[in-house]
């Protein structure tokens, strides 16, 4: 198994404390050191950093760690392999390009079995089921709505379609955004937390860091972290349910059900 | 304009001493400070790294002089912007997906009037006259070979052809990798050097720096650097003539005319 870190935020902020916190889990707190990577979105770029080596020996994630790198949409990874060996195409997250953006995926599970017969377009680089799994997401999406781009309550309840199909082979807990919008689907286990003023102090689980958010921020930010476990010992985490798939804008979730 | 730089090697090796030169034009010893991107294949997998900052004061930049990544396959890019702001998502080089493993390119030149109309499948994220050659590039290569990748004399003679037609519209060095092959052609300024056994020293012209690649090599070694102009300046580099597309392997360049 893996585990995912998203944040999603009205302005852009860097992901430094957060990832402090998740990138000891990758061999140091946590025994997740099979490769990790984040993808970080400015405007409708994104940069993706990925590497085969534990986050906690990676210079690239010493560089992520201390380099503030400001983005609105941030998707990170850390891999405990079940399936597909140690390697650079297997890294999580994973991205692709549709209707003239750049789509980036990652996921924490297990779909044993999954083996959809490719459809046209998108094809796997790696061997992971993870990857294989966002093929089919984005190739159903591009059939969907071969025009371009639909509204995001359209977007959501065909994401929410092809979603339910994949969980049934397993874990199907993702991260996917495009740089506009941002979704969440838990199947087992993925919290969130939306911090916004009053802002206050948080201290780290994994590190014996806190972060005085009041000094960072203005008084209209927002941001939302999204984690497979909370990141923090002194902050309320909500936890998703099991089955829901969640829209982050903003900094806010919203659903559509 | 831009600049292009390219290894490819018969064993991974580190791209740190070409790059020290490279980057220094990004802003230090010439003006193509408005961004900077490098691609790293490692077997099927691809790193990339992107920065809208100029190469000379980029953290990112920094780490990739410093941390030696070892690849066969290798493209990097100083941007000068002529098209597409500077922005992230204007950035060399450019990655798709395509036949199940990941095309990156990077292009010198300018392409004025180029607008192709889409023919479906990649679509163009940023500004750029280069991307958009590169999505047409694909496009034309998967309509050619729906079934998959061609033999390499088949596939050369595609790009040879869609490269052709392109280049009618303006200069098109460009550098085109899926990391088991290495093209590189020439419009107007491209070179090469192949280092092999007995190896020597060479000396930077960018920075008083000189390396001895006999300490660092074994005798079965060889590498090809490609670049718009020389970097080192006691070696003697090959002009690669106008209009000639050059297919690299194991530190070798091909040629199927």
């Amino acid at each position: 198994m893996c585990q995912l870190l998203g944040m999603n935020c009205n302005v852009p902020t860097d992901i430094c404390f957060s990832f402090e916190g998740f990138s000891a889990r990758g061999g140091k707190t946590d025994d997740h050191s099979d490769g990790w990577g984040i993808a970080f979105f400015e405007g409708k770029g994104c940069r993706l950093f990925i590497d085969a080596k534990a986050s906690i020996s990676s210079p690239i994630a010493e560089v992520v760690r201390c380099y503030p790198i400001h983005s609105t949409h941030v998707i990170a990874h850390i891999r405990k392999a079940t399936q597909g060996e140690i390697s650079l195409e297997n890294c999580h997250p994973f991205r692709r390009e549709l209707w003239g953006r750049y789509w980036v995926f990652a996921h924490n599970g297990d779909l044993p079995d999954f083996h959809p017969q490719s459809m046209g377009f998108y094809h796997a680089v790696g061997k992971t089921d993870s990857e294989r799994a966002f093929c089919l997401i984005l190739e159903t999406l591009r059939q969907r709505f071969p025009e371009g781009q639909p509204p995001v309550k359209e977007l959501y309840l065909a994401l929410r379609e092809i979603t339910d199909l994949i969980s049934l082979y397993g874990v199907f807990n993702y991260l996917l955004s495009e740089g506009e919008h941002f979704f969440a689907h838990c199947s087992t286990k993925l919290s969130y937390i939306v911090r916004q003023a009053p802002f206050a102090a948080a201290h780290l689980i994994d590190q014996d860091v806190t972060v005085d958010f009041q000094e960072l921020t203005t008084p209209s930010d927002r941001v939302a972290v999204i984690a497979t476990t909370p990141l923090t010992d002194n902050e309320v985490w909500t936890q998703i349910q099991p089955g829901e798939l969640l829209v982050f804008q903003d900094g806010l979730p919203l659903k559509f059900d």
